[in-house]
């Protein structure tokens, strides 16, 4: 049997040149929104709804939802917490629906929703994702949420170190220049991810904003095996697979 | 004075994210049309009139034009020679107006014709390129043509060795997350340009149609001084600069 195929799309914007209603898509959107849902499952939550305007999120909490939303490092007047994964407690979501509130990373969802299906992925779910996408013998796009539209170096790196196990797995091979560039960007990055990470544009914003107390969290490997799954307009925890 | 700003847009599908009106844009598609019209200038052609689609071409052609127009790998049956850099040699090109047919590249100027001045960027004069955003003191982007709004490796490469001399000179800067990756992988592969180039997918597309004569010619750094400039809608060489 053939190997399958990864694929790296930089950005939402460039997504339609990549779409495929066979691939398996994994967003990815590191600083914040995909490690907070990670997160929020790891503690129990049993539903993310995923929503990306500050309306939706709104109209949302008016109907009792409990919803997780900021901007610009604020947290929303109407939201119970905003957007860190560290405030995805066990004592907050346990057996909870959350609205959370993104909006790079919930237009990526919604795109990749065409694919045959759409997973959470982040550092801290890197080996599950890759186990999963190994077991099911399907091709890969990592969609990478990146910056309004534009490239960034976390979700890059992500998507590289995805790469660099799924070819290194003997499973997958790729032809796609993003993939490349992201694995040897990986590669040059994996021994101070941190330090690597500390250049970037996005590291930077955060700092700014008094938000990158995340960043050494987010950042770390594999500290579940829980993966998240979109179902409908909400995400699960993918069941049969831990 | 504040440092001046180089941004690297990986996709014309991203453009619309970077488009600044003040900034001098660099459009790169190494392989191959940006290097076979620096070729072209280089071997004393007066005017480039680039053209998107074989339609465009043939009307040239019609017009009495001397037309540059292959696809996959084939000369048109109505136009005088193929895309090569190859074909652009002084007995052929010198004070002539050529038509050069390009999907990408060509999508690539019409985009970058917003900012305050569109150059033709290849390795082949790179330094000269940024001798001269030196010495405009404005922003620069490069704009990589890509491969069917793609991020591909080759132009990335040039992207980054235009970023690293650019902030070595100490008169730019950069918190362009594209800039940063790309100058990395230029880094990693400029001591081996030809073998790192080798992985990617538009070196497979070349060879599997026997193009890839051209790689090692379009890879060279700095044979000229020349830089193509838009003027209206053709290319002429930048006069009082080389």
């Amino acid at each position: 049997m053939g190997k399958n195929k990864i694929e790296v799309c930089f950005s939402p914007a460039l997504y339609p040149y990549f779409e495929n209603p066979e691939a398996i898509v994994v967003v990815s959107d590191i600083l914040r929104a995909s490690s907070a849902i990670c997160t929020a499952f790891i503690n129990g939550a049993d539903r993310i709804i995923p929503v990306g305007t500050i309306e939706e999120a709104r109209e949302f909490k008016s109907r009792g939802y409990m919803v997780a939303a900021e901007r610009d490092g604020i947290v929303k007047d109407f939201a119970d917490f905003g957007n860190s994964p560290f405030n995805f407690t066990p004592e907050r979501v346990n057996n909870k629906h959350i609205v959370y509130s993104t909006t790079n990373g919930t237009q990526a969802v919604q795109l990749a929703s065409s694919g045959y299906k759409v997973i959470i992925g982040a550092f801290l779910n890197l080996q599950a994702l890759c186990d999963y996408a190994i077991s099911e013998s399907r091709d890969i796009i990592v969609l990478c949420a990146g910056w309004k539209h534009k490239f960034n170096l976390e979700d890059t790196l992500f998507a590289g170190a995805m790469t660099d196990l799924l070819i290194e797995s003997g499973k997958f091979e790729t032809i796609c220049d993003s993939a490349l560039a992201s694995r040897d960007l990986w590669n040059l990055a994996r021994h101070d991810l941190i330090g690597y990470v500390d250049k970037s544009a996005q590291r930077n914003r955060l700092k700014k904003n008094g938000l990158d107390d995340v960043i050494e969290y987010c950042l770390s490997l594999d500290l579940s095996r829980i993966i998240p799954v979109l179902e409908k307009d909400y995400l699960v925890k993918l069941s049969g697979f831990e």
